[in-house]
């Protein structure tokens, strides 16, 4: 049969309801400085999609090296993959500082966050060893594991006592194969909220042999005394071996990093598919990327503005009865129940009405019924902004309990 | 066991022997403005290692335009994933203008090329679906075939007889899973230089059902009469049904894009798993992208100036007597014989004695006993540049083949 015939009727679960309204539900396109207001089809709304988290992507002296940068190299420099031809002083001192910044003895850099994560995993583990994992692990973690050809046990959720059985496990298989075991998990999960139990985690190594491996996509720059992430959040950088973060989030760029010991990453240097097969991270962005390190190590304020907006925000909602989960990060799921049309008609309410810019995610993500609004504050935002939001949740929320939305999909055609 | 024990005393194929000397033949900085002369350890080289084909790397209007963007936009625009708030005018306007150069309905861009293709394929393909590839296919599509759940046969490269072969086995299979077949090969294959047989592999599906994926990364802006790439030269864009290339290439940037029918994109844009859940193209790289490509489709000259230099290098490597292969690209491998130790004194005698700087591949990338020096021509080349190295070229020869190289690894500290 032909190859192409399964997509004649089929675009999968986002693009399935999605496609009724081009621009608006998916691809939206959001204008204008990004910041705490922005415009979306011509009109002011507050925003709170954007991991814009310290408030740097339109930070004067961010703009300001951004320029310089790209006038001095332009956007090609370096050419070529960073061991053949696209190496820089410029890389290597971003290595060296956030290697000194999170606490490791050495960092290296991704040319893009999500492959690189998918090669280090490919890297890292072999047939024999065994890795394991929590449930609700990013999707390039995922992939990753889908690389590996050896075996793999999920543990639930940021679940201490499911953690420690499949290490149990793990142990048992690595034992058979005769290779180690990687446990990966993560600082911040991006839905939830949730902080990692690194701690605790780690706490597990006095009883079984495995190598820790955080994703600290949403911690890193947020907490922490420092603002270095999970580990120095919860105080056990050391426990941790490879600590990972994206430069997409408080970091306001793209491309991302490790951090570990030397011997480490002189092996994966040498052996991470998409870094060695694809060419560097640009110039302009490794600069830019020192930039705003400066900006996040020696900002406190920023961290605190941030922290700030979040408990306004966070106490605000459990003060009005929502429910927010167990966050104990920026990231804050807004609960509600309700089905597909609830949700489409809520965030087309509070777009045009409300003029608040904010993600959905609906079934099959989550399960059906539930619909969860995903609130970002960030340094950029106002109290005002937070105060505006928290009122107009309270009026969504009762439209959505008494039933006013049609139970069919809105049509966008007459806005 | 530790899962790092394994890390202790092996760095990989690569890693063995390059850390005898960091930095030189391994991770080496080239300095200055991206051209045909470079610095390399402070001195002036010419550089023939970067894929800059068109010399758009350091055209004045490129860098003009790489300045603007970056400050108009920063480069933090837009932020998040392209489907949730990072899509854009720009980001749809390149889409628009890659399609109608390449002709095709429609045009997707990547966030990054590896990924991109990696992604493509995954989402492509179901687990029933065969997969039919050429053994010599780039890294990017092998890790997206390892993640393909079901069956795989591979041709040898660019071997018609073979690819009909596998073909039949292809058919074979699907008829048994009720899967399609997607048949993957490249438009110029990297090493080797030679076009992939697109037509001759097309004509093919008179007899079997299939569907063809062309990864164009070196044909893209080289060859073809308007330096469209494979389906330009060869006459059979039609034929060919998912086109893909990099920008890291001709376009002197980074992502990459697909080009085919609109009911292939529309299924792909909702369900590219490092598309959906990573960031969007940054602003500055988009606009970046759109002058590059004015340039490549408006500046003829600049191809001319390429196959000028092209034919020049080639035929001169010819008419000494080296073997050059079956190259009909720019891309020139120039086949020598020789051991490790061999390579090793050539590359510096090369950089240090000649000012050239090029790369060099060896076992266990190509068979024990040969070494392949990799040359890139460039618009930016002179008949100068071209003269230096054949003169080189021949003088290095001559020392391989009267074995007056060491048989041990250099030192390269003393240098």
């Amino acid at each position: 049969m032909d190859l192409f015939a399964k997509f004649e009727n089929k675009l999968g679960p986002i693009g399935d309801y999605a496609e009724q309204a081009p621009g608006y539900f998916a691809f939206p396109k959001l204008e204008g400085e990004i910041g705490n207001h922005m415009y979306f089809r011509g009109k002011e709304k507050i925003v709170w999609s954007l991991n814009n988290y310290l408030g740097l992507a339109n930070h004067p002296e961010v703009r300001k090296v951004d320029t310089e940068a790209a006038a001095a190299y332009g956007m090609a420099a370096p050419m070529g993959a960073r061991m053949m031809s696209g190496n820089s002083d410029n890389h290597e001192r971003l290595e060296k500082e956030l290697a000194a910044f999170i606490g490791k003895e050495d960092a290296m850099l991704f040319n893009f966050g999500y492959q690189g994560m998918v090669s280090a995993i490919d890297a890292l583990c072999s047939r024999r060893d065994v890795i394991v994992y929590d449930a609700e692990s990013h999707a390039c973690i995922i992939d990753g594991l889908r690389l590996h050809p050896g075996h793999r046990y999920v543990f639930k959720h940021n679940d201490v006592a499911d953690c420690e059985k499949q290490l149990q496990r793990a142990v048992e298989m690595a034992e058979k194969t005769g290779g180690g075991i990687l446990l990966i998990t993560e600082g911040v999960f991006g839905m939830s909220g949730n902080q990692g139990k690194i701690k605790e985690i780690a706490a597990l190594k006095s009883k079984y042999e495995f190598r820790l491996f955080v994703d600290d996509a949403h911690g890193f720059g947020t907490i922490g005394s420092r603002g270095a992430g999970v580990g120095d959040a919860q105080d056990c950088i050391d426990e941790i071996d490879i600590y990972f973060s994206t430069f997409a989030k408080s970091m306001a760029s793209i491309g991302g990093f490790l951090a570990a010991d030397k011997k480490i990453l002189k092996f994966l240097r040498y052996n991470m598919r998409s870094q060695i097969y694809a060419k560097s991270m640009p110039m302009p962005i490794v600069v830019g990327n020192l930039k705003r390190l400066e900006l996040l190590r020696s900002r406190p304020e920023l961290r605190e503005k941030l922290w700030h907006n979040v408990n306004r925000l966070q106490q605000g909602l459990r003060d009005r009865g929502f429910d927010i989960g167990t966050t104990n990060s920026p990231v804050t799921p807004v609960i509600m129940k309700g089905g597909l049309f609830d949700a489409t008609h809520l965030i087309l309410d509070m777009r045009e009405n409300y003029n608040i810019f904010c993600s959905v995610v609906v079934y099959p993500v989550i399960p059906k019924g539930m619909i969860i609004l995903r609130l970002i504050p960030t340094a950029a935002h106002t109290d005002e902004d937070i105060d505006k939001t928290l009122q107009a949740f309270s009026e969504l929320r009762d439209k959505i309990e008494q039933k006013v939305y049609p139970q069919e999909m809105p049509n966008i055609e007459n806005l």
